[in-house]
């Protein structure tokens, strides 16, 4: 994990980026798949549009079915109150149920704590009203029946998997506590928390020769032109 | 089946409240997955976002691949003209299509018959045609192509299968003619019809002690203290 | 493929068609599906919704997976700037791969060269971006992982294979370069080049009858009647 002091310069200085950029720079880090957690889309403030982003460290939950109680951990008290603040909760039911293990309630409680959003690798519901709140949330979809009926909130603070499978193929991706998660209305993508600095280092270069590109294109010139002149002066 | 002046009460009780609502009297009266239906989504009169909602019994329409003509009973006339006032008119097309079994003329049909809405455990067309009209309607997805090339409205008022694979494990629901249809934002929920009236004395319970769980929350109290007090006194 | 003045006339004629005209042309003459392309749906102009319609014939791209670098042909210089204007991109990457392989430069270049939209077979990134500069885009989903790292562009106007599995069942469509794509909110259909003139001469005769249904049963008569009234006679 990343201190205090390193986590703040780290969040401040990834800000002003998209999703796209961090996983463009970690892509050049050599990074599984650019970082990119797939599946899961922007539900709130708007449904897949507009300008909401969130950036912040993950604050894991992993949640277990039901008939592991007793067997498994438990967390005492309700989770969301020992969420930290300036943290994105990041949620991780278990992917064969189709319960929404987040509501409204959380949302506002979250807002209190001064989190900064949240992420479901699962189903949220009361969507309208975490719009109407402005509060970040990206999930899987939505869903009207609560999740205490299927599974619990188990261990925070520890690592957590998630699958997706698209072409038949499953992509799995693994989220730490403090890895830095930077969502927007491209989707979700993890920085694993030692390559964060890295990522903050490489991602001006890589910002500044897309919009050098860009530049170019509306003025009329060909693609293989600029990006032979901007992508392939990187340094990185 | 509710007699009319029962059904008339349960469906204007339920009207204030949202689908989640509803999910939640159906989990504390242990019906599986509190009546979610899941995979249907809103596409008119929004997209998958708005205070549209519907409320009534279900008017089911079974539909069977061509290849059952002859074999299978087919409904003489159009179907959509047999559609009563007052209901959610609910098809069941054959899951291993792609085509849009319900479009624009149906609705403009529907509401002059004094309908509320439409659920398509499948596809719809002519997507902003339904939204100009303000016909609500829930569905899996859009498409292009009318159904009459697949599959046939077979028979109407019986029993209707759904399946839905969400995470490897396959969800089966089982719509009732009759069973009460709630449908917002966050997704379609079915009341048996035999749980109707235990739904409409429980449901303001609980969202009497959600609301009041919310407003604490709003005020600074932890979810884990607001809960007991609220959650934890219900007597239902 | 069709000469450019029948393509000119027949993208004209088709102009004021949405794509479920077109689907319904296609599907009376017999064509699997009515061209419809399961699971690729508008994100911009708008998300899901909204006027926005291309149409244009098909310049295909063929990616393959990085594996096949140096035994697979390979497009000298960047595919994009080869795009012929008056054309609908339509990209088809290998299905397994969550990254997006299309972005907002891309587009930039294809309004310079007088292109018409783009259509995926997998994701989009920058979907904000692309709204802004009011590109049409219609894809499987959003992504923020450029394709690079997964694949590349091996081939244009080459026959391209899409694959889309629901309800167990796996539907498949080619795409040869030259068939006219119109898509619009409900989806993308392909025309196949070789029914272009048949479509243009009988989609006016099927909106004239589903234009005359909706005017009666705007008036109230019922659909079976209608139906036979106006469906009935139809001479194609």
């Amino acid at each position: 994990m990343l201190s205090p002091q390193v986590l703040k310069r780290v969040v401040t200085a990834l800000k002003p980026y998209a999703s796209c950029d961090v996983a463009d720079a970690l892509t050049r880090l050599k990074h599984k798949g650019g970082g990119f957690l797939p599946g899961i889309v922007m539900h709130s403030p708007q449904y897949q549009e507009g300008d909401a982003k969130i950036v912040g460290p993950a604050h894991t939950v992993k949640f277990r079915h039901n008939a592991d109680k007793g067997f498994a951990p438990q967390i005492e008290g309700h989770y969301i109150d020992k969420t930290p603040s300036d943290h994105v909760l990041f949620l991780a039911p278990p992917a064969n149920i189709t319960n929404a293990v987040y509501g409204e309630i959380m949302s506002a409680r979250l807002q209190r704590l001064g989190a900064v959003g949240t992420v479901i690798a699962g189903r949220l519901r009361d969507a309208n009203e975490q719009r109407q709140m402005n509060w970040p949330v990206f999930a899987r979809g939505v869903g009207t029946t609560a999740g205490g009926d299927a599974c619990f909130p188990s261990e925070m603070g520890v690592a957590v998997e998630l699958e997706h499978t698209e072409g038949g193929k499953v992509f799995k991706n693994t989220i730490n506590p403090g890895d830095i998660i930077i969502a927007d209305a491209n989707g979700v993508v993890a920085i694993p928390h030692g390559l964060a600095e890295k990522v903050v280092e490489i991602v001006p270069q890589l910002v500044k020769a897309d919009q050098a590109c860009l530049k170019d294109v509306l003025d009329g010139r060909s693609v293989t032109e600029t990006f032979k002149d901007h992508r392939g002066r990187l340094q990185c």
